[in-house]
């Protein structure tokens, strides 16, 4: 059985507004990709992130979005691929500091939202994140959705690419998440969720709505952090691969 | 005579808003302090200034200001100690890597505006800038207000910290900047302030009002971007001093 | 026993940020402040509470502050009192417009925060506000703390001015609220606020600590949304006062 | 020959930074669309704006744009219909509001930038800024692109529609602008575009790059202020028109 990490977008509150239960899902994930600033997040709340996620030994990644606080970053905003370069190239480095503040240090990058969706599908924004991160840090790791333009981008770009699947997620034939609004795009419950992330895991394969097997080497699970059975799922999740033999660890340590 | 740097804040517009003469002062100074972004400047203007300074053979520094695009960073705003250090360290970050990006490297911090007037004249503030410095990157050096709180902070820490005067500023017997609104406060002839630049420079101390000396390592010169006769004080400020045998580099070039 | 008005601050979320439990609070109020998207609140967020609040038979106010979303309004910004009346014209105007659009009808305005405590300790800021609310529409009522330099302010300019006792903050010997941090500042038991909201309405009188008695007008209590407690005091607060024989109902309904 | 208005986009400025020279366009022109402070402008530019435009007898009205001060409102956010409904609700209000402030009065509304442009081409986003209209106050014009889905909808709801060509664009067989960028798109000889301004307005129609007419009820002309050429061109189609005994004044006075 392979290591497994967990990941969850943390930090995502803007000065007084919270999003998410964070405490918890620190105590559960491997791994935190942590907002920027742009999408949500401020440099307050990411260094005090940077600082929760060194004490319990979470790995983290930086986590750029479209600047779109009203919109959560979850909207697709009109920028140029080469205006998307700057925009990740801005949040990777405020991360990098602010994680150096805090004494930590962030390993990889994962793109957030709208801007992550385009990302997984759109050759040439996938290629300007790569080209992003490449031209900051090359030593950075890209944790992508499986399957994805991300992960031919960085890959051509010769970065370390990871692969990560949904817990609460369902997948089309083509490996795609099935849209929000369309039956089976959501899984509710936790133990739904856990078993089939146990079969993914083992059969090294995304499994379909199908049941067709889609061989991918899954390095990640996200567990979101946002919705209301989120940290049970997170809990179930980790607890069921434990279970299995799987060995719960962050793909892409700071130390 | 001292090798003297000229140093001006370059990229301070937002989006199509324009702040400046960029192109007219990249050609004279040799030190470029570009907006992060918070009180000015966009993701997309400081991979511009950065690229623009890198052909210009210009060194560049990051510039951070109060997050505060409405005031451009000219009021103080009620942060504590301890947030201006993480202000700091997301807007050098992000400087970093867009300079980075660019094909440049910044070697140097100076704080804008109302943080840099703050941080010129208490000491907590000018701890916390110092420190979100060394945190993020102890190589960096402080350019810092000849005199100020700064210095002696910067120094406190161990950064490698220069003294900058202002070229179109009078002093007081104290060394401060005399308050904008007051007799003297601003020197508009480009040939007075110049022929004041040189003196300093050659006395190596700031001279006040009065005619008092205080010795003081002069190691640049600060010449503004935004008023009407910005332009041409930079240049006759560089003519007279290159006439005086003073040659002008930047304080720490990037290679 | 006269009729008193429990008003609350609510719509006070952003974007997909939510703040206090609105739908509850709807339920027990008879005035809503709605913040008007400069330290809270945007134009959807704002017409879906309006909406709400004409539904439940709930008078509505602009609730107006600093233009500080990272702050939420909680930090006094260096606005001078020219820049502040227009501050709060403009959300005046656009709370007017959103109630229109909602099919409701504001009537009334109460500052928020860091501006509502500066206008009722300034009367340069308390005039400035006043004659914000003059200048948009006389017609529109004042609801200030009770004592402050906002009733001088409202009542000198000719505006309808309206006072208002909190529910949970205790009060010195001067009338004014004890700061947070210090003893006797924060109510925290429902029913403790609540006999004390009966005994002072009762008597007509602001209660200090000390048992000291100042004769008010009260005709309004404010009862927080955003503290934990803060449900739970409203509804004891309502149900206290109407088994005394108060009438609970609007200073100002709509129509 | 009618009564012809001449518009311009005037306080588009935010806090420090300016765009087109206000003072100038303000002596020419008869109406001055404001900026309402989402995609340009903030409360002091507009209260300054409005009050320099009573001054000079000069026509106001509200000029909403999507909330993109990055973009100055010319890209197309992902906005729904009833979403951009609420947008310019809350902008319209807010300029009444400032209008007001300043002892004038708004009259119309026109839309900004890619809102315009959609509005235009759109007939849903066109019937949403309409209805937003209507909604707030049902006694304000609406200005809108000669020939466009937002004549159509303003007419279907009842508003008072008037129709505007511009001075500095080509126009196709269908009555549409010549996208920027193609042939035939810019007018930049101020001779040029007045002649071409008073031969439409003399025949009341539109005149395509081809010759073509489409006739046109048409009450005001647009001269952008945003160009090298804006004012020249604005003071020659003023003085043409004049010469050819056209009288120049708002189409909808504020008094």
């Amino acid at each position: 059985m392979p290591t497994i990490d967990l990941n969850s977008d943390l930090g995502e509150g803007f000065g007084d507004y919270r999003a998410g239960d964070d405490a918890a899902m620190l105590a559960i994930v491997t791994s935190a990709n942590v907002a920027c600033g742009m999408h949500a997040g401020d440099p307050q709340i990411m260094a005090r992130t940077f600082g929760l996620a060194r004490e319990r030994g979470v790995a983290v990644g930086a986590h750029p979005g479209y600047p779109d606080l009203w919109g959560f970053g979850r909207r697709v905003l009109p920028y140029t691929p080469a205006e998307v370069e700057r925009l990740v190239a801005y949040q990777v480095g405020a991360a990098q500091a602010l994680a150096t503040y805090a004494g930590h240090r962030i390993t990889y990058v994962k793109t957030h939202g709208a801007l992550g969706n385009l990302a997984a599908a759109n050759d040439e924004v996938a290629m300007a994140v790569a080209r992003a991160v490449r031209a900051v840090d090359r030593d950075l790791s890209l944790l992508a959705i499986a399957l994805s333009a991300q992960v031919r981008a960085g890959e051509a770009l010769g970065l370390d690419v990871h692969q990560e699947i949904f817990a609460d997620r369902g997948y089309t034939e083509e490996g795609l998440l099935v849209p929000r609004g369309q039956p089976g795009a959501m899984i509710e419950d936790p133990e739904v969720a856990a078993e089939r992330v146990v079969t993914m895991v083992r059969e090294g394969a995304i499994i379909a709505g199908s049941g067709k097997r889609l061989p991918t080497p899954i390095r990640s699970v996200c567990v979101h952090g946002d919705s209301h059975y989120a940290v049970a799922t997170a809990r179930t999740v980790r607890a069921r691969l434990e279970e299995a033999g799987v060995t719960v660890a962050p793909f892409r340590p700071a130390a």
